[in-house]
């Protein structure tokens, strides 16, 4: 569904990091909100008080304001069928023949409909995948490109492919049982496992989660189609209010009046290492002329691997790390990133930049080793450390996007603190892994002074404590990675 | 090195099979030539005789006549050294550290220095390796894309990589001893092989060809840099008459005055199921309005798997389908494309047309599962056989050339000859493939009359009659794939 009203509005931007990257303006209508988003201090937000349903954004008439920076394709497809047509929708999804949705479908089918990888506008047709599997890019009608790193598929068994037969729509069924959106004028092509893996991760060696827990048990099949979700996605887990979608996102830019707009991907709890480098982010746009540069700090939501801090607690701790005063409430909006983690590299850095294009954001912070992890069978990174970056700066697509690669935090043993490392007194420097951090609060065991605040520390302490409580079997599974 | 006289000249295309496809004109100079570059009876080129080297044609200032597509890039590039400067240039050489370069590195030396991988000057670097392994493409200072689907790599090992220490440049070392060229201003990545292997082609099995011949026995780093060849690359098998250069097709393109050129690659013996597509892609194109279309019959002469017949054994047997009138010697020109044979499918086939573009052909031919081949451990094809003219039809930077899709041919039984595969009565059809083929030759039997010149199937039949004759060892190996 596009908007209609369009407007064209100038950017506040001043100033570029690139010489190719051009100031943007966007097509499509906003909505001012006079409330806040967000509790600066307690990071609870009250979306349903404060901000309209993307319907109610959609219908509103009154173009108010461009963000900075279009969203992939042109406009924010949005994939929710209006309420007034839901009784109706529901009944011929009823109707039709069922493909049943895993949690992580699921996942998917809440990232398509609210336009996070605009402009795909169901799953992936057999272009579409070859496209995103062979260029990792879509072309556009108009020739143009835009970046589609992670093929984005459901598939289905043989058996629900003889059940479909020949019906060229299909209902989604979500893993509740209930309901969940119709796919229409499907298209249902072979599902190469094989080839999808190694050209996705490069390489096909056993132990890579996403493909462990999704593309091994998955069917033979893949079928693409145009996305129709009856209801917007929900897990009533508690965080759906930090489930911004693009388009809640770019109002709440555009209510803070932001000229730019950084955003920083993590799967882990912050410390203080990630605030020195948004802090530090922050001061470079505003040296660079940028008077309100705001940080989109966006914890990635869908599933990840089993070692990894679980959302819930990595969103209370990221809440801690603002009440603590380590990041600017006034400059920060935290919210979830609802798509599922590949672990894939200088492959899914790509998707991870592209969603936050459509989301408004014009600046990406890339760290080290983006989306990487240990080589599942070899003693080595799965992917050289550089490549994220590298590929992310030369990637189709992503011209428009203003890449800030980091450097490098570690904790300065002298001033007892995280600082960017200083190869000329290396000595001075220790690194703290992730799995070493996790071993500290496995042993309750605490961290250096200055890693990370109280606060935060804290509540990784208490969740492995609760590890230890549960039961030896579960327990051996979370360890043992 | 850049042709520096231009001259914009608008082809005679008067219609283009796809809307999106534009008129192409060139901005090089070419000359016009007196005498037929090929024998239309015996196809024994002289090329000695009647083309002149590429640097007597770039020394030229007769700007002529254009061709009918534009090099990648925008102008062909000629990396041998001027004769004048070969003897300085040796003795730099040979005071350079060395890198010794394998067969094959030797068929890539030759690809890149005559302008088949245009633009690149040299063996990739690495933020061309990454493009290249990432998407399929490389993104020219303009912004525009090429494509360039295969990693064009130089792989060393540690004690070379020692040995180079911090030297800017190296000389380059053939198989057989003597000096090759120079590669300058080079800079040394890491080789990940696995990750090379797994996104070019698709699966990491054991037994793939180029993979067991090339890549397992590299090194562990890659070299890139800018090339210098000392002389043009030459053989010495009684078949450098045939391996025409980019430059040199084109001229032979202008000299004929094609108004169209579609290039065919194979590494097969020719049978009549393929002559009976190009001739009637022939028949196709004078039907679109084009008035002289010419063939270019284009076998690959470099590396392929030890069960392929032999470049010599395929070029004596091409010689015989001209003989025999199968195809027409007047609209055909037949010469050797001299890249290695990678066996890898959509990534694969998309070299095999770009290389095809900077030799002037603005259409290409294109079947089933081209550059595929068995999967080396599971009983299927490795690729989906329609993939590759899938891929094809929408890779970046292959928007210019036409791309055509052929009709499968199989052996009519009734009609007892050689004809384009009819669903409504397959029965009557019988596939030969390359394996029966060769199983057929091998065992001396004759295929079905009409599947392939009796002039032709006899240069296979002897072929196959001298393996017997080989000692035992060799005789298996042939045999055994």
């Amino acid at each position: 569904m596009f908007l209609t009203i369009k407007l064209h509005i100038a950017t506040q931007l001043n100033l570029n990091l690139h010489a190719n990257k051009i100031s943007t303006c966007t097509n499509y209508n906003t909505k001012i909100r006079s409330k806040p988003i967000c509790n600066p201090n307690s990071l609870i937000l009250k979306v349903k008080d404060h901000i309209p349903t993307m319907h109610a954004v959609h219908s509103s008439s009154r173009p108010v304001k461009s963000s900075l920076i279009e969203p992939d394709g042109g406009a924010l497809v949005d994939l929710v069928v209006p309420e007034s047509k839901r009784a109706s929708k529901a009944l011929e999804a009823e109707s039709l023949p069922k493909v049943n949705l895993t949690q992580i479908d699921l996942e998917w089918v809440h990232v398509i409909s609210e336009g996070w990888a605009n402009p795909l506008r169901g799953f992936m047709r057999e272009d579409e995948y070859l496209q995103s599997l062979h260029f990792n890019s879509l072309r556009m009608k108009d020739g143009s490109l835009v970046n589609m790193s992670l093929p984005i598929v459901l598939a289905i068994d043989e058996e629900t492919k003889g059940r479909i037969g020949s019906s060229s729509n299909v209902g989604l069924v979500g893993p509740n049982g209930g309901l969940v959106g119709i796919l229409r004028s499907i298209e249902i092509y072979k599902h190469n496992k094989e080839e999808r893996i190694a050209r996705t991760w490069g390489t096909t060696a056993p132990g890579l989660p996403y493909v462990e827990e999704v593309i091994t048990p998955a069917g033979n099949w893949l079928i693409g189609g145009e996305l129709e979700v009856l209801t917007p996605i929900k897990y009533n887990d508690g965080l759906d209010n930090y489930r911004l979608s693009p388009q809640q996102l770019r109002n709440e830019f555009d209510r803070r009046q932001a000229d730019a707009v950084f955003a920083f991907q993590l799967r882990n709890p912050v410390h203080n290492g990630h605030a020195l480098l948004m802090n530090d982010t922050r001061k470079r746009l505003l040296e660079m002329g940028y008077k309100n540069p705001i940080l989109l700090l966006h914890p990635l939501g869908g599933f990840t691997k089993v070692d990894d801090v679980p959302l819930d607690v990595r969103m209370e701790q990221h809440s801690k790390v603002l009440e603590d005063g380590v990041l600017d409430p006034e400059t920060t909006i935290v919210a979830i990133f609802p798509s599922p983690m590949h672990y894939a590299g200088p492959t899914e850095v790509q998707w991870h930049a592209k969603a936050r294009i459509n989301a408004g954001a014009n600046f990406y912070i890339v760290g080290r080793d983006p989306a990487g992890m240990s080589h599942p069978t070899e003693k080595r990174d799965l992917y050289d450390p550089d490549h994220g970056k590298k590929v992310l700066s030369i990637a189709p697509g992503l011209e428009k996007l203003n890449i800030l690669p980091f450097r490098v935090a570690a904790y300065d043993t002298v001033e007892k603190k995280m600082e960017f490392f200083d190869p000329s007194r290396s000595q001075d420097f220790l690194f703290i892994s992730g799995t070493k951090m996790r071993a500290f609060a496995r042993s309750g065991e605490n961290p250096p002074d200055g890693f990370m605040c109280p606060g935060g520390w804290n509540v990784l302490v208490k969740y492995y404590e609760s590890l230890q409580a549960e039961e030896p079997s579960k327990q051996r599974a979370v360890l043992s990675t």
